[in-house]
This record gives C-alpha cells, structure tokens and sequence, in this order.
C-alpha cells in the first residue's frame, strides 16, 4: 500500500499566507472504486487562483474548506484503473488537489500526450494557463495587427504566452513585470517589444514610454495599481481581459479611472478559462504547433517535493518564481 | 435684424455648478454664409453630459472654452436658408449650443418630421437621449426574455426609455431614480416592475429586494454609488452598460468591488452615441412606432426662457427635474 501526504488548509490567513496555513497530512493512498482511477501524482501545479479559495467568501467556485486537501491541479501517471478509457501508465492531468495520489472517476481526468510535449507542459503553456492566455486574447482581447498589447505578469505562466500570441498576430507586445531580470527574460528570450518593470516606481511614464500609440488590449493578470495606470493609458475601443487580481489578494484596490470606459468606449470583460473548456484540444493543437516551429517559448519554476509547496506557493504570490511554478513530486 | 441673446462659459465651476459660472451675451443674430443656414431654436435640451464639458480635462469631446457659448443641442426652424437641402419654415435640430439663433452649415443639421411627433420629442425621445437608450440597450445590453434588467436615473430621458424598451423586450425592468415621487411615476406610468429609491438609505437591501434573480443587464447612467452596489448584485455573464457618470461629476468614487468582473464574467463597455449616428433613422422609426402604440411614454420637465437656463441646467444635476429637461425658448 502506497502512502499518500497531502496538504490541508490548516487555518486561512489573516494578512498573508503563511506556511502555518498548511498542515500536511499522511494516510493510506486510497483505492479506485469502480469507474474510477488511481493516479500517482508527478508535478503539482500552482497557479494564483488558488490564493482566492482560501478565503471564506463567496465567489465563482467554492472555498476551500478547514481540514480539506487545497484545491489545485495536478499531472501524474494511472496506477490503477478501474474505468474503460484509462489504462495502467497513461498519463493524465486533473484536480487532485496538492497531494501525491488521488483517486477521481474516470471523466474528471485528461490524457495527455507526452510524446509531443514534456508532461509538465499540461500544466503549463498546454494546460490551464495556456488555455487562459489563448481564449482570452482570442474571444476578449481580439488583437488586431499593428495594434498595441500590455500584459502584466509578462514572465508568468499565462503573461508569457500572452505576449508570444500577440507577436504572432503582428502586434506591439509590451510586458510588465517585476524586476530587471524578468523584464530581461520578457525581451531578450520571449521577443516581447518592451517589459516594464513595476517595481521601478515610475509605471505610467515607464508604461507610456513603452506604448507611444497607447494601449489597444490590456491583458490583466494582476488588477490593482497596474489595472489602474493602464486605465489611463488605453486608447479608444480598447479590450481589457480581466484574468487575474493577484495584487488585490489581500485588499481591494481603490479604483477612480473608470472615466475612460464611457470616454474612450473601452470594454472590460472577465473571463474564467472553464468556460472554453470544450474547446481545449483545439488550443492545445494550435500551441503545441507554436512550440514546435519554436514561435512559443516557456519557462518553469521547479520546487523539488511536495514537502516544499507552502513555501513554493507563498513565494509565488510574492513574484519570487519565474515562469511557471510547479513542483516535483516523483 | 433679429436679436440674439447665448448663455456663454464665463468660469469653471469650482466645487459645484453656480449661475456665475455662466454670462448671458446679447449680440445681434449672424446672417448664413453660402451654404449655411440660419436657425431660430425653439427648444435646448439640457443634458447631464455638459457637465463635463466645463472642465478643463481631456475628454471624448472638447471643453467648452471659457467665452464660449456653451455646447448642447437645440430643436428650431430654418429662418433663412443658403443650403440646396433645406429651406425657411423646415423644422430641424442641430447642435447650436445655448442660443437664441445660430448659423451653421446645411448638413450639421438634422430635419425632422413634426407631423409624427412634437418638435421636442427629437430632443427627448426621439433624440440623443432616445437613441442613447436604444442603441446602448440593443448592442451592449442584449436583454433577454426573462432577464432583470436596472436603469438608474430611471425617470430621466435615457431611463425611462431603457426601463420600457426592457419590458417590450420581456424583461422584469427595475428602475432606480431619486425620491418617492418619481419612483411613483417609473412604476406606475411607465409600467417598471419596481423602483428603488437611492435617497432613502437602503440601496444595497432595496436593490437585492427588487431583483430576486440577481441582475443581468445594469444600464448605468450614473456611476458612482449605485455603480459600485450594482457590482454586488450582477449575475453571471451580466453586461453593463457604461453610458453616464453624473454622480461622479465632482468627485471621481472609489470603486472597490471590481472582483465580480472575474467571477462572474461580467463584461461593461462604454458608449457615446454618436458611434451610431448613421442608424439613427432606423431607431427613430422603431421607438416612434412604439409611441404611437402607446408603450413608450415620455415626460418632458420645461422651464420657460433662455434666461433660466443655468438655473435649470444646475436643477437637473441635482435631480430637481422629472423627466427630459428643455427650455422653451420660443
């Protein structure tokens, strides 16, 4: 019998998270019941989102609760199958939560093809924030050729692809992002135009140096003080996706630019990826093809297992990773 | 020669608007240039957008300067006419700002019929405010059968014609508008669903009162607090429409409750109608069709002489007025 440790939420944080917030739990690995699937766990993804469910508020998907395993999505193998469509050694993603093995019923997981793409990848620019970067620009943003991009959280998992899928479609892609050396990373290994970065203290003349025909789509991984300059800087008939308000995860932002939504007839639409789900293999395809011919590039944080994923975790909210963070779990 | 008499900008309002911040100019009325025309106005419309159009920023439109005749639209007839498409007796409107008679070239003038509908209505109804309503509901509402719609400044030009362009459209409509009186008048001859009295205190609990399935469409005329509440009461994929923001005319509000935009996938997109400006026959034709059958009422708030206009004008942004405001000028 296998042993399975997993995290719980062990109490939610008060000002911010804390290592204290978790607690990690041992028992037995469970056993697949029938039309259900055993799966060992081999990376485990963190993803800002996850911040939000530790709240007890109400919000588009439930909070996690005192004592449960914290929500989250994870790649790994199937060790035991009790379902038709999966078989021992495929490979699969799904939301087992941050823990090393998960039984779930058949349907909930995905088999993915590691032949073409490393299996961390589903997790990555394949999985969850490919997919948010893809639909969001595709069906919110619609970013037209000639046009300007911002992104923030440019060198994150969602960010990164972003500003690649605007170069493709001919725009002016310009990043934010903390620190010199992420900025770097933006520009010199991504081909983003421009990457400001907010910790420099001077983000909307930095911002509007780096867009000298403004802004025509605004990316939002992060709400806040960034959402706020860039309603300063967004030219008329502009598309802001609202993806991500990681800055605002512990207080609300103040927000008095709203002026420009009726002056300029911007629009701001919030998107949660799930909904687009049925159309996943589509994205995945167009992606993976991007990778191939090398137009897509991407970049991991790998915390080493799953001991260290707290730790992970809150360095992630604070922007100490680079890319996207995952963490090795076998 | 005809006497003409305009109200010009003479300061910018400091904290709020006073009759100071306005001159009455006498001069002697112009004579058309070829291809002008000279209109008598009969009617101004006073409208909340001129607000803005006193102070000296940036916006969609240009500032009036001060010693400018103040910006704003009147309905008249054409005394002497040097332009092919028009002649003397036609009746028409146009934006001549605040004036007795004004010269202005044969196409920035728009004729209308008056044997379908009072002179005023094409300032009301028929007019700016009119296909505000329309267009702004039609291309960025989208109510459907069932939904819940809320208008603020339910009584107002635009609202009121939202709120029952809302229930031709099968939705419940909710209307909120300020003071028992005109919420009277919203609901019982305008035939809204319900009303919610901004004055009274209880906006939050009256609003979640009046729409117990949430809201679907917010057509907002005011920004504000009420923008702020309705962003606690919007459903899932609820559209709002950014049209006005005369509650924030002084002071820009601290918006706090952008976090909905994600969750709920909200989308708000701002308008200026003249985006349409080619479609409004079109919506002419519909919303008089819908007045001849008596689904669409209107109530015009008159005040008598060009003289009062600044003191109407400073009446309607506090809210004293009770349905479109004008002023009977001839």
């Amino acid at each position: 019998m296998a042993a399975n440790k997993a995290w719980t939420l062990a109490s939610r944080p008060a000002a911010g998270v804390g290592e204290d917030n978790f607690k990690l739990v041992g028992s037995e690995a469970p056993r697949p019941k029938d039309g259900e699937v055993l799966v060992r766990n081999e990376w485990l993804s963190l993803d800002p989102y996850m911040r939000f469910r530790m709240n007890d508020v109400k919000s588009y998907a439930p909070t996690v609760q005192i004592g449960e395993v914290m929500v989250g999505e994870a790649a790994g193998e199937v060790v035991e199958s009790r379902h038709a469509g999966l078989r021992a050694g495929d490979k699969v993603i799904a939301q087992t939560g941050w823990q090393l093995y998960a039984c779930l019923k058949g349907e909930a997981l995905t088999k993915v093809d590691t032949s073409s793409a490393p299996l961390s990848y589903y997790l990555g620019v394949l999985g969850m924030p490919g997919m948010t970067a893809y639909f969001g620009l595709k069906d919110i943003g619609v970013p037209q050729r000639g046009e300007t991009l911002v992104v923030s959280a440019a060198s994150g998992a969602v960010g990164s692809v972003v500003g690649q899928l605007a170069k493709i479609a001919g725009c002016r892609a310009v990043g934010v992002a903390g620190g010199k050396q992420k900025c770097d990373y933006v520009v010199k290994e991504l081909g983003f135009d421009a990457c400001v970065d907010h910790k420099a203290g001077n983000l909307y003349r930095d911002l509007k140096e780096a867009c000298p025909k403004g802004v025509d789509v605004y990316f939002d991984n992060v709400a806040g003080e960034v959402l706020e300059t860039m309603l300063r800087l967004v030219n008329l008939r502009a598309r802001i996706v609202a993806c991500g308000r990681i800055a605002e995860r512990e207080e609300s932002y103040c927000h008095k630019n709203l002026s420009v939504f009726i002056a300029n007839r911007v629009k701001m639409q919030g998107m949660i990826v799930w909904d687009w789900r049925e159309q996943y293999p589509e994205a995945r395809k167009t992606l993976a093809g991007h990778i191939a011919q090398g137009r897509l590039k991407t970049r991991e944080s790998i915390a080493d297992g799953i001991e260290n994923a707290p730790k992970a975790f809150i360095g992630m909210l604070k922007g100490q990773n680079f890319g996207k963070q995952l963490v090795k779990l076998a």
